[in-house]
């Protein structure tokens, strides 16, 4: 197996661009992420694309082929829909192309735009990843079904919204320093507290915001690496992915969620590392509560007491495991199908020294992206590390 | 590389089921090709699933753990878009994972529900394959896309009407013996000829219908075959893909479809095999024209010579180069992200031995998959061979 190399990476601004298409956005991103590579596009052997709900919000599926078109290749292009994990699983097909010797030069993208439509329809749309016989049409959309987990996870180990509030101030505090993050805005526990509910126990600060965004991130061989002298510091050396019922009403516990667990399992067994080797994460905090439960799935915490690390300042930027240090999807925003590909963009400028807030983590060798679909109905984690 | 083994195949009968939900029918197909593997679901690494517009016609994205919970399984499972070629992208991405030696056994599907809605609203789904800004916001379907690539065709090199026809009643006449098919029913020249025109020159019985349907492939290591004797007499040994633009204004020239002839050639070279070596071919026959293109593409006949083909009946089951003996999509019928895996399995029961026309190919050892979306802008090729 070929090994994998980062040999660039971009994130176009996270925000409101109603106005702007989404193959400009992802124009700005790939073009961004190709000349940061050196790389020519003519080199690219395939692009592997993530994006959600294009049908709905912008009437253009078959993405494919339109962003070939925008990158200037004919090479085999093409969209992965996995609901908020569309980018982390075309990342994953990305390192899979390059690692089985089929490809020595991939571009893997991801691109939403959702604030063209109103808010209403938008949440419609994300509601599209839940399970339509046996919730979208009861009426259940994502604020409603993290809720659901919240409360879950407060009966089963206790916990209150003060302590969750810890995860979105922390997050609000990393995006102020992030000239890409969408909400650049300090807020305090009590402007958490206060903020008006949007689904009991859930208020509107422990939901990330409807963003628009773009990402990409080009991938390499280490045999073109060393071919053209690339500088590429940092490596994927684990991929896991792995599934759950696309229902809660189907999963024994609400308050946990096991596919990012096996998910990381995978990745940690291909990377040959553990949990305790991972000196930062970017993990899937769509929600506050999504934080809690992914530190504990990934194995940094117990069960029941990701929420009182949080709370203690134990995942802040000087804390003893810096997690989204990026800002999170929480702060930076969350243009879906970018996602998964801008934590794998920002974890590697934070390896690479290159980042904001590269001086939180100097020594940092060893770092984790996490990308969670639905109500972690799919999970993706990839691990990265400094290797030369 | 591991080589890759066909050990179970299934499509459920294709046509109108508007009653049955999309999970339904794949469950059907998935049960049906794992019990002909014999393989245990348990064994299952990754599912790897195609749909195209289940978001619109199904209110269901995020389908690929809804699949994975359908087998009973928590691996990883993605689902693949790329319009009608969402099926052999997704068996491409199988083909890798096992290649790659990342799986020893991977359950590759399709579905598409497509008849719950009304031929209008379903016609304007298929529309979000085209390019928005240019094509389907201006009103173009996919009916007048290709009656644009017919008359191309014909202005380019001749032809008419009535020798593309031959491609209609041949495929009728291949579907008749075939119990999957939605359309099983015998039509003449004059049938295609005076049937109500859709978009001049194309008229109804150029296209293809609007189905609902599913198919399954189980995908195997060589390794995984031995250990467990399995009966897979088939190996996938070549894969290609490759994009064109999604607007058909882009294009150089209307009567070629140059991502086609880059696929076949990757996969060739793959399979170290050249078209002469191809026994029987399933194509992508969405109109009458998309044949003759891909046998012009696929390398079979010159630019201009395989509509005289098709008239002169060398793709008949009698002729030198049997073309969709399933039916292919014009008779057998087309729920779109089934398609790319139904023309799988067929390919793979006709080499077995095991297709009702079997018969008409009884020394075919290579036969050759095409599966494409929208105007061509994604093309996917398959070789498949007889191993043992």
């Amino acid at each position: 197996m070929q090994s994998v190399r980062i040999a660039g990476v971009a994130v176009t601004p996270f925000g409101e661009h109603p106005e702007r298409t989404g193959r400009d956005l992802f124009a700005q991103a790939s073009d961004d992420a190709l000349e940061g590579s050196g790389i020519p596009r003519t080199d690219i052997d395939e692009v592997l694309y993530g994006n959600f709900i294009g049908e709905v919000t912008e009437d253009q599926g078959h993405q494919g082929p339109l962003v070939a078109e925008v990158v200037g290749t004919t090479a085999a292009s093409t969209r992965f829909e996995s609901a908020c994990a569309s980018g982390g699983v075309a990342m994953r097909a990305g390192v899979r192309a390059v690692r089985s010797g089929d490809a020595d030069v991939v571009l893997v993208g991801g691109m939403e735009r959702m604030t063209n439509v109103d808010v209403h329809h938008a949440t419609d749309a994300l509601a599209l990843a839940a399970d339509d016989l046996h919730e979208r049409r009861v009426g259940m959309t994502f604020p409603g079904a993290y809720a659901l987990l919240t409360e879950a996870y407060f009966r089963e180990y206790g916990g209150s919204r003060e302590e969750l509030a810890a995860v979105a101030v922390k997050n609000h505090e990393n995006a102020l320093d992030n000239e890409n993050a969408h909400l650049q805005q300090e807020i305090s526990t009590e402007d958490v507290l206060d903020a008006p509910p949007i689904a009991e126990p859930v208020g509107l600060y422990d939901a990330c915001p409807i963003s628009d965004g773009a990402a990409a991130v080009v991938l390499v061989s280490d045999e073109y690496t060393d071919e053209h002298d690339l500088d590429a510091p940092v490596a994927v050396t684990g991929t896991g992915q792995r599934s759950d019922t696309l229902a809660l009403q189907r999963r024994a516990n609400r308050a946990a969620t096991p596919a990012t667990e096996q998910a990381a399992e995978a990745a940690y067994e291909m990377a040959g590392v553990t949990a305790a080797d991972i000196d930062l994460v970017e993990v899937h905090d769509c929600f506050t509560i999504a934080e809690v439960l992914a530190i504990e799935a990934l194995g940094f915490y117990d069960p029941g007491e990701g929420i009182s690390a949080a709370a203690a300042g134990e995942t802040t930027r000087d804390g003893e495991l810096p997690v989204n240090l990026s800002g999170g999807l929480k702060a930076k925003g969350h243009p879906v199908g970018a996602t998964g590909v801008a934590q794998i963009a920002e974890l590697t400028e934070l390896l690479a020294g290159e980042h904001v807030h590269s001086d939180a983590v100097p020594d940092a060798r060893v770092g984790l992206a996490h990308n969670a679909g639905g109500t972690v109905a799919s999970a993706v984690v990839h691990v990265l590390e400094v290797v030369a």
